[in-house]
């Protein structure tokens, strides 16, 4: 009998992209089913009751949520082309550069393109401090060696989106002078091919973001929600 | 020659508990190293220079930060007494709920008992439906099932400082008639052998706290740090 394999994603969400590109590099195949965020099927809140938010992996009737968990256990699941390394410490220092780019990298990021101007000057500093970091950290060609691996797949935002989102912020905080190694990274990690394959239109995600970015500066909440 | 294993934290700490038990229950022997959080050492600086934070685990010279990822390096270095399931469905499954203890259920209860009285109420439900979330959750005798394992130990902060920082602030929010089940299992976890001789003197931590609260409340930032 065939497995069920589906991913409950957004076709522009950099969380439900990290999933497909796992499930793309070991040759899984799947169902992708196009959620409306705005208005979120009862299938995926029944798979995600607590947070309610994709992606979810449906694996054999039993659901999976949280784009990082969902990638350890695709790793552990289907072990062709490991997305992680097989040594105990340098696992641990994939998972915790994760953390890094889902809890520090991302949010700063986010709110130095997003934040009003008045408030940005500081914001862009910490952003500009972790890519710093995130820098220093890249020894090979990509994260994960001469592969491409867990962190690698944790970072397609900064790799992908970025780029997006300065064209529509008008702002250039990532660029090859500021971050030589990151933007060569940038450029081997997009053009790899099941990468490439997998990575949503440019010009809809322009549009979406435009239109994002044009309702949260016209709204009087300004909460920042990516 | 002998393995070195070092666990710079501080007592009053869930997170380094959460590290020392761990090996508690694998039976690694360590060497404890207690961190001046006020004027941390550089050694601590050195092995954790982008968080600067306790806990790290030091293994042959080789530094560890970040509580989750320690436990997840300790259980696949030290096989012995799992804190992992096996199964990859239900290691998904634990990663998930640490990451939501970590995530949403503790920045909510903390907030709960540490904000201002004015707007303790929003705080309040907020905690008291990531509790439920957790009620519901709980089907064994531990999260773990019958023996403690990875949530039970990410969960710690419940078990214990719970109870003390209730009692600090005067606020009762867990109970054995709003929570039942988890309650029940404060008891099982607190009095389990390797957790009860791992925790700190509950006295020295009502001090500890109280003294902290007391700070807060007396600054004029009100920046809740936990």
């Amino acid at each position: 009998m065939a497995e069920e394999v589906k991913v409950f994603g957004a076709w522009g969400s950099p969380f439900s992209h990290r999933v497909e590109l796992a499930l793309k590099l070991k040759g899984v195949p799947y169902e992708f089913i196009e959620e409306d965020l705005a208005n979120k099927s009862s299938l995926l809140l029944k798979y995600n009751p607590i947070h309610k938010k994709i992606p979810v992996l449906l694996h054999n009737g039993k659901p999976i949520a949280e784009s990082l968990v969902i990638l350890e256990y695709i790793d552990e699941t289907w072990k062709d082309n490991p997305i992680l390394p097989e040594d105990p410490y340098e696992r641990a220092m994939a998972r915790f550069w994760c953390k890094f780019m889902d809890e520090k990298c991302m949010p700063a990021l986010w709110k130095a393109y997003w934040i009003e101007e008045k408030e940005r000057a500081k914001a862009m500093e910490e952003a500009f401090e972790h890519l710093k970091t995130l820098e220093n950290e890249l020894k090979g060609k990509f994260f994960g060696g001469e592969t491409i691996g867990l962190v690698d797949i944790a970072c397609n935002w900064l790799a992908f989106w970025i780029g997006v989102i300065q064209e529509v912020a008008e702002i250039e905080l990532v660029n090859g002078e500021k971050f030589p190694i990151l933007c060569k990274w940038i450029e081997e990690f997009i053009n790899y091919s099941p990468v490439k394959e997998s990575l949503p239109h440019r010009e809809n995600l322009l549009a979406y973001l435009g239109a994002r970015r044009e309702a949260l500066f016209a709204s009087t909440s300004k909460q920042i929600i990516y």
